[in-house]
């Protein structure tokens, strides 16, 4: 299949999968309606992204340098996607943090920090896709990296912390949620690396084939699996 | 007049309009003074926003397409409008959650999840706006158009629910002022259809009045009338 | 030494000290994390605006225009410099907003007002900055004048009458960071009258380590500052 076919693809499947969240969701209560919401418009806002890949609204070509030479070709770089990633990973944290914090108080510090390291995280990779200098690229990339650590942070310290006040049941969703989303989340700056906007050793399509399951496992099946989760300890 | 004629005119009327809100709205409870800061700064946006229409600085001259020939003349484009909109229908919608669960807790769902169907209603339209292929920019009006029913569900259902816990006076106030903003707000989309930025059927100054009469009732007129009738649930 | 060697000092600076308050904040309550997160936060996003300025990622050159000729030249026109305080001075205001509001509820109104005429106030001056005509460059910086002096409103009455509520210690400390942020702040835009970006009378070189330091004052030295003493209040 074309780069184009599987984008058109994907914005299938993440218009399909939103609204699936949207309308099987439950909003019994506050904390539920939420994420309902939360989960159901990450999708939605990602087929918006797809969308704008597939009919080249949303890329552009730039050229391509290596270290060794100045200009080696080009490459296709999709903009669109680091938009999505800048709103739709806040809301994915905040989801987790809610989760995390499900009955208590919620640790406006903990929520704030996470978002921000996450900003930081999603803004510098965006320069890191833009940079044609490679000496810079990596720079930037690197930057994103620590940011990315500061997110995993909170996630396993802070919110770990405030998630032991929970109940029994809320700390095994927890772990389990954070431990599924660490571990997707980790795999995107490894496909980064190879991919045009990185290294250049997997070829366009390659990149994008790999992009859309770690997208759709990370935004449409994680999104199912964590309202499942959510009905159960609400119930 | 021309069209920067009315421009400079509405910049004026934003202007007046948002420090009369700012000077005269009342600030004896916080849900008071949150209304008047937000319907206060709403005008002020927008007078920036015109300002920068009137000096040019937020337009461009783009290419116009139709389908039959593929470029007809040009349109001017005025880009500072979506910005514009980009932040202050959020602020309206808050407004409006804020007065449906007047006294009792704040579902976070449904102001959420009203943001975000905004945001992604907005940020679609000026992918409408900016397109010069016709079939992409009627996609993304479509898109749009969506995720407007979405902000009215969340009006009609999500916050009616909610605001039928609310006094009689509150619930009296609220449905009166969501159907005003939903009247005002349905216009849009069929004045930017008939625009330079849609099928351009009728006039670029044209366009400019409609739109310059729906913003000051938007903005101006629902500000004075949703502040006086905040006033009257605080009494 | 070079512009871009202060450039690359000021990112050190940023980096370090972003790191250094997040290292030794404190996080007893939830007050005290906030408050971590925030100063040390802020810092480090100036680090990467400060990393794409010296690299020359975050510039770019502008024809500059005198009221007397039409092209006099050119200057660089830093515009990183923006987007970080686009990100960073909310969220001192924030913190500052929050240190007077310690212990009592938060006045959401004051809050959400700060913040959106401070955002007014950097977007515009942007457009001073990016402007090439003069007479729209001024009018802008009035525009954004005006916007500051909504901020200092809300710190001077609305968050001071907050304030009022307070212990007395609290009300010694909230009014000590006001006026040390009022002055640093107030700063700024007579040095930006002066620099490339206004009158052009000082260099670029001089113009940025003037702002420099008050970037340093403003993040760095107000940070552990304001830490500290909330650190006292809260004992
Ligand atoms: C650290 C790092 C990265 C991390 C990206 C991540 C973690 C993206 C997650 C995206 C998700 C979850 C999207 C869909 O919901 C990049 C940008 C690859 C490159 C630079 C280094
Ligand atoms: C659905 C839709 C639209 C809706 C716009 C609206 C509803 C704008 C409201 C603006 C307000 C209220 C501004 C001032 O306060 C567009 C963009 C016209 C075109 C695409 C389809
Ligand atoms: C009013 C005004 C200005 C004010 C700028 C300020 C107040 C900047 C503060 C920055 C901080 C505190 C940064 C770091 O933390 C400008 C833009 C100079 C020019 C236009 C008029």
């Amino acid at each position: 299949m074309s780069a184009s076919g599987w984008l058109w693809l994907t914005t299938a499947i993440m218009l399909i999968g939103g609204l699936g969240i949207l309308l099987t969701g439950k909003r019994r209560t506050k904390a539920e309606e939420l994420q309902t919401v939360l989960h159901g418009i990450v999708p939605i806002i990602a087929a918006c992204s797809y969308f704008a890949m597939a009919t080249g609204q949303g890329a552009v070509i730039l050229p391509f340098h290596t270290a060794a030479a100045p200009i080696d070709g080009t490459r296709i770089f999709y903009f669109a996607r680091y938009i999505d990633w800048a709103f739709t990973t806040p809301l994915l944290l905040v989801s987790l943090a809610y989760t995390a914090m499900h009955a208590g108080s919620k640790r406006t510090g903990a929520i704030v920090g996470i978002v921000l390291a996450d900003v930081v995280m999603i803004v510098t990779s965006f320069f890191f896709g833009a940079s044609e200098i490679p000496s810079l690229k990596w720079i930037w990339f690197l930057i994103s990296c620590v940011a990315f650590i500061g997110v995993y942070y909170v996630i396993w310290v802070s919110l770990m912390q405030a998630n032991h006040e929970e109940r029994d049941d809320v700390q095994t969703v927890y772990r389990r949620n954070a431990m599924i989303l660490s571990v997707i989340w980790l795999i995107y700056p490894l496909v980064l690396l190879v991919s045009p906007d990185g290294l250049y050793v997997v070829s366009d399509t390659a990149a994008i084939v790999f992009i859309l399951i770690l997208d759709v496992a990370a935004k449409v099946v994680y999104g199912f699996m964590s309202i499942a989760s959510d009905t159960k300890i609400t119930d």
